[in-house]
């Protein structure tokens, strides 16, 4: 069997070798809390405050609108909470393609809270329809929080977020975009305000996993979600995970330096798959258009009994790909998204997606095996 | 100056070596997200799991019973929002001299649930009155959630957990203790149902910082407080700190390896240093009494202008101590602890804290530092 081929840098990436020699460096030679006022807790609380200064630069905003979380999941728990107790939010517009943590946080808000819930229309791509955002918001007047994602995690679809902030804010709605796949692939610049909320996660842009941080708009004063410490200037108490907060410091910086080398390369990379899947496979088709990220290619195949197992099967092969959002349960999921596009049950998709450690060997390795395991009989 | 002497091992500790090896390793070679079914998930979802039979094992209850947090904070929010949303909690027992986070969610239900909070005296020493304990709770009738510290963070002292679980049970009350202090120091067996709920924090003993589990007791079913994924059996959502997870397996399985022996080591450093004491600062005085917990001393020197500024001068000196829990505004407070106890204003507290890595010579360095900038004049 060939060498396992990792075609899910959507659901995680492998770490920098970088980021992974500054977090053992520091891990084995510092320890303090960084709460503490002695020398050992001041030289940690250092470090954070120079990641925070790092990634505000680069997003071209306040360190003081940058809060550190355990990760995106904590963070959107953080934005629907602190907008519903904080904010008066008595109103949630999403869209049913959006990751499961903020369907989940909408749901909670709309049971435990009686937040009104609504869902704006989505094209065949999972386009967001302006005109019917346009409309829900026109239509009441209780203060509304959109939520709608920069890049759909199964997709890729983007959405443009100054047409979108344009429609929420001349109608008073706040709006949220979970950044989680754009950032560290794609210049977001927050200093415009087009966005009150944004996040990030940095083990999506080769950084470790439980540590992210999430943008709050300084003209914005929002609640903490955890409480019991004046951690984060009181915005999210426990003792800070200095090391994760240095390796996702890292691991932005990498990011950004070399994000336009990674986004062409991995350009390329699409636009090879894409060619070589037309010529060998004609009969698969596209969720989500090409146009959207270029980490993302969501392709379907035809929805039978056997193609049921197709993940199954290519996971087999050694092939790691996935059919949406990385599923806790174990089992195989119908997504969530294909179903909102009213594909289900009639293609069964699979999401490639790439990252800078990609390479073309891989994606014709890719492509024999699927023509391997595909079946286009309808069973 | 002499190297930086260390005493603060109750704000947090060294990552053990050991850890460090682990967590670099596995970094360096695996970064599957562990939701994800194909192989590279799988592998790590298999260390996860490795880790929860570990702590359950040790601890004597089913791994369904350990839930991993993002550290302690988190634990204590989700288990009080546990309690009063899933468990019909309408009122909570505590003491004044609980950590910051307990006391802050217990003020966050009271404000926001209107859940009745009362607090349980304790005597001079930081004991809790059990007679008091039943009184309030033979007093009424409504669901209460009891929540008291095994071993208190600034004093060391230490409650029995037999006898109060007596008083709650019978009472047909919840019982939660912040275990953070003893978790990895003390041998807890949580089979013997004395708690409904108790927590860990890997960073206290040479684990990592931002990674923690919650017990829950099997016959209680409380719902998450970060939603938005299945991961922890729909306990806690957010692609697992897999790194952090099993860097703390490695600290808890060490510090149970090893527990007696740096049991009997910190005992002898902290009867070192009493004796010393007493020896060569005789007006010094002792919070929280002698057989506390074995890595927490607590000493109490005059109150006056100039020992107002003594942490501060300690630092300036290369010690690092501390007055009560880490404080995160950068400023000296005044220990609540202390002012529960009927001392604030009388004396400045000296919180000396041990690990297995503190050496007596530090404790020599620490009494002549502490002679040199002690005044015991009343100005």
């Amino acid at each position: 069997m060939q060498k396992p081929v990792y075609l899910d840098n959507a659901a995680t990436t492998q770490i920098d070798i970088r980021v992974v020699e500054v977090m053992s460096n520091l891990m084995s030679k510092e320890y303090g809390n960084p709460s503490s006022i002695h020398g050992f807790g001041r030289s940690m609380k250092v470090k954070i405050e120079e990641v925070r200064s790092l990634i505000a630069n680069r997003l071209n905003v306040q360190p003081a609108e940058i809060f550190f979380t355990s990760g995106g999941t904590e963070a959107i728990n953080t934005i629907f909470n602190g907008a519903v107790h904080s904010l008066n939010v008595k109103r949630i517009i999403t869209t049913k393609i959006e990751h499961p943590a903020v369907l989940a946080s909408a749901e909670y808000h709309s049971k435990t809270n009686d937040t009104q819930l609504d869902f704006v229309n989505i094209d065949d791509y999972g386009t967001v329809d302006l005109e019917h955002l346009k409309e829900l918001l026109t239509g009441s007047s209780l203060k509304t929080l959109v939520s709608l994602m920069h890049a759909n995690n199964e997709l890729g679809t983007l959405l443009s977020l100054e047409k979108v902030s344009e429609v929420c804010h001349a109608n008073n709605a706040l709006l949220f975009s979970d950044t989680v796949q754009t950032m560290g692939k794609y210049p977001n610049d927050l200093s415009n305000q087009l966005l009150d909320f944004a996040l990030s996660s940095a083990h999506k842009y080769h950084g470790p996993k439980g540590i992210g941080f999430m943008f709050v708009n300084g003209n914005l004063k929002i609640e903490p979600f955890i409480v019991g410490g004046g951690q984060e200037r009181n915005m999210r108490a426990g003792t800070e995970n200095v090391i994760g907060i240095v390796g996702m410091g890292k691991a932005f910086e990498l990011a950004y330096e070399e994000m336009e080398e990674n986004r062409t390369y991995m350009l390329g990379l699409k636009s090879y798959l894409v060619d070589k899947l037309k010529k060998e496979l004609p009969h698969i088709v596209y969720n989500g258009g090409h146009d959207g990220l270029h980490s993302i290619l969501n392709i379907g195949v035809p929805y039978n009994k056997h193609n049921e197992m197709i993940l199954m099967n290519m996971d087999i092969a050694g092939i790691a790909v996935s059919g949406g959002s990385a599923c806790s349960s174990g089992a195989l999921h119908l997504s969530h998204v294909i179903e909102a596009l009213g594909k289900a049950k009639k293609i069964s998709p699979i999401r490639v997606s790439f990252s800078k450690y990609t390479i073309q060997s891989e994606l014709d390795i890719f492509v024999e095996v699927l023509k391997k395991k595909l079946s286009f009989v309808l069973v």
